[in-house]
């Protein structure tokens, strides 16, 4: 199934308008019997991140979205309103945990339990799976935020239990050989390797942006089992 | 002059509607002459966090505020559009530093620097203040929300340069004592300690509602010289 990735901001920065032409692309997409992440970036405590969770995951809300990604600043266990209705809609909740701009990696790599514990970003892909495997909610409902560009992991990807959204292919210098590397033992189809830009750059002529979306598409699958 | 702080979740969970909404309110605001502090906690990187900025501080958007809250998972350089707006025009940034939630207190106590430097949120902290004197921005263009119900600072606060957003009094247990001791020293009037719950539970009556408002006025005017 093709997945699409609406930014959020994108749309909000018309206002109410942009908002209400977010919808028209969502309720378009769903005809179109597409999967809809929706690229928020999400994220406060409780009755406020709640409502979050209803604007995106509720399934009577007009921006309602197949899966919606959240920041986890306030932690992880905060997310959880939202993690718990996309568990019992069946939809999912995708957490930053390692972004691949240089401004990020000091705050991600720094290391919990007054220095002696996990780095930030494996305590959240730690808690990610352990949420994925709770039996309190379907496996699978929370996944990843994960930068196509960055070194290997050290906490071991293919064990995650949810989806990677791996963004940064292409115009961003991710390659379909890093994207390999980085996730090749990931479970089949859990990793969602994006380019944006750089198929854009092909447009707007519909038959080289989809002879791209295809070559993209097929350079992926040779490296991801 | 009066401040408030709308939740952007709340109108967000109606969709475009909901938006729409907020529009109105913002724009009454205005008219009213207050202050408005947009809580959305939004960040990201490049082109999107510029969106974003766009949305909330362009003199020219239907959802423009004086000010806007930012989370700052992706760094705190990665918000420089949003700082750079805000400072542009004479509007702020107020960056989620400290949060008084049990569940953020792991990641924002984790000691950058590979386990030996500031803990992440002094290390934002110290970054906002360096903004504010850098000469590039008017000073207190970046604030930080800081929950009213913590510890000590291990960053002096006092030397920020910026308003502190302080939410966590009243409903959430902060009282005017702590604000004081966690406060005292900032500049006469930085500090915004905010009660949203214990407030609205005296309406809907308006008289009530206001003489509510007016004894915790004085309390914190009370703590903070």
């Amino acid at each position: 199934v093709p997945v699409i990735k609406p930014q959020v901001a994108f749309f909000e920065r018309c206002g109410s308008a942009g908002v209400a032409a977010l919808e028209a692309v969502l309720a378009e997409a769903r005809d179109a019997g597409l999967l809809v992440i929706a690229d928020a970036k999400r994220g406060d405590i409780g009755s406020t991140v709640e409502a979050y969770a209803r604007a995106w995951l509720d399934p009577g809300s007009p921006l309602r979205a197949d899966a919606v990604t959240a920041a986890p600043y306030l932690g992880l266990g905060a997310l959880q309103p939202m993690v718990d209705l996309a568990g019992a809609g069946g939809r999912g909740v995708i957490v930053v945990a390692r972004s691949s701009n240089p401004e990020g990696r000091s705050l991600q790599q720094a290391r919990t339990d007054d220095g002696r514990g996990p780095a930030v970003e494996d305590m959240l892909l730690a808690g990610i799976a352990e949420l994925n495997t709770s039996g309190r909610i379907p496996t699978g409902t929370v996944g990843a935020v994960i930068g196509a560009t960055l070194g290997p992991s050290r906490f071991r990807l293919a064990d995650l239990g949810g989806v990677i959204l791996a963004p940064g292919v292409g115009a961003q210098g991710g390659t379909a050989a890093g994207v390999g590397a980085l996730f090749g033992e990931c479970p089949r189809g859990t990793v969602l390797a994006s380019s944006s830009r750089s198929l854009l750059t092909t447009g707007p002529e519909v038959h080289a942006l989809a002879e791209a979306a295809r070559k993209a598409r097929d350079e992926m699958a040779g490296v991801l089992s």
